[in-house]
């Protein structure tokens, strides 16, 4: 399909589509002649991918860039392609600001190991030796997600809501769970590219989904427990 | 305690507990002398629940309030007080804006029934029946969580990335067991006012919780299927 074709179906404006394309988001057509390239389904399920990534995961194009990157990296293999391209994602988990931090007035000292940090990386851990997570355990405080889990913990824990392996296991028990729909989902779909990039997708999309069947669900139990 | 003291035991800046105490999110403390007012173990703990929902919730200062009307109105009842509070709670899945909107190109008709909107209602309604949710059935619509997860599946949708209630079902049970386990925890506490007071913090502080354990899973749930 024309570039104009490829605008129709994405519902993507061909200003937005050119953009993405000098950025490298989305691979160039196929040139049928001095001005003219085709395009084809691959480049409208990779435009869907970029736009949920950055409208959805409000990612900033250098990340999307770098998740990218993983996800075509055919020499890597499905495995480490999906690993690598989840691993890349940033996540909505950042830590909110400390008191301190956000007035300027250093009551509280930000660094790798202040007390509530310190904290947080034994609570996880030990979280994690619990639910015998073997490959997290061993690569674990590498990825930017654990990273992020500790720093938001870290931050409950300053704001005197301190958990411990004890309150966190039942919800990463459940949050297991929902990793086995993720990916049985995702390899419902043929091939590898296609694969990755479900995950990528379903791990960026499914966050607000998530959080919002959280909402009703609660509801829901309150209203059972203690009617409406 | 005096304010220099419950700002030390806070670590809330005395500057930032007098504009609480102005916009009315802390009550006022009891004079002891025409300058003076002593705090006790309650505003401790609403500075706490203040803080969570404004540096976590990133909630503005007239959603808290209206938040806190809810929890400390004794004339409902614990039961309706917990309802009332966790619906007034805004939560973190605003849908994502349109393509169309974003780039101000006006592909898509932003409205109440375009056909995104109109199949994600379907969808949750479905949805609700199968899991047997009546409360949420009866007054969902009414309720802004509800709401937000219509536009949220309507966003997707729009996005290319279509949910119907077989694909949300097993992750709003997965959800239902978290509800679970929130009350759970909230019911350990002693009086009514802290119950209700742990319920939004406990909504406001763990969906970056429940995520950050959401990613880890992810990699541990990869990694076992496919290798490190």
């Amino acid at each position: 399909m024309r570039l104009a074709d490829l605008s129709e179906q994405s519902r993507v404006s061909i200003a937005t589509i050119k953009y993405y394309l000098r950025e490298g988001l989305l691979p160039p057509g196929r040139l049928v002649n001095a001005t003219q390239a085709e395009y084809d389904e691959s480049h409208l399920r990779r435009l869907r991918l970029v736009r949920a990534m950055i409208q959805v995961g409000r990612m900033s194009v250098a990340a999307v860039r770098e998740v990218l990157v993983q996800v075509d990296d055919e020499s890597l293999g499905r495995t480490t392609r999906l690993g690598a391209a989840l691993w890349a994602l940033p996540r909505a988990t950042e830590a909110a600001p400390d008191e301190a931090e956000q007035d300027g007035h250093g009551q509280d000292e930000a660094g790798q190991d202040d007390p509530a940090t310190a904290a947080a990386r034994r609570q996880i851990s030990d979280l994690i030796a619990r639910l015998g997570w073997a490959d997290v355990a061993a690569i674990g405080p590498l990825s930017p997600v654990y990273r992020e889990l500790v720093a938001t913990v870290a931050s409950l824990q300053r704001l005197g809501y301190p958990l411990d392996a004890d309150d966190l296991a039942p919800y990463a028990r459940l949050m297991e769970q929902t990793a086995v729909h993720d990916l049985d989902r995702m390899e419902r779909l043929r091939t590898s590219v296609e694969q990755v990039e479900e995950a990528v997708a379903s791990a960026v999309l499914f966050d607000p989904v998530l959080l919002g069947l959280r909402g009703l669900a609660q509801q829901q139990e309150a209203a059972r427990r203690y009617g409406l």
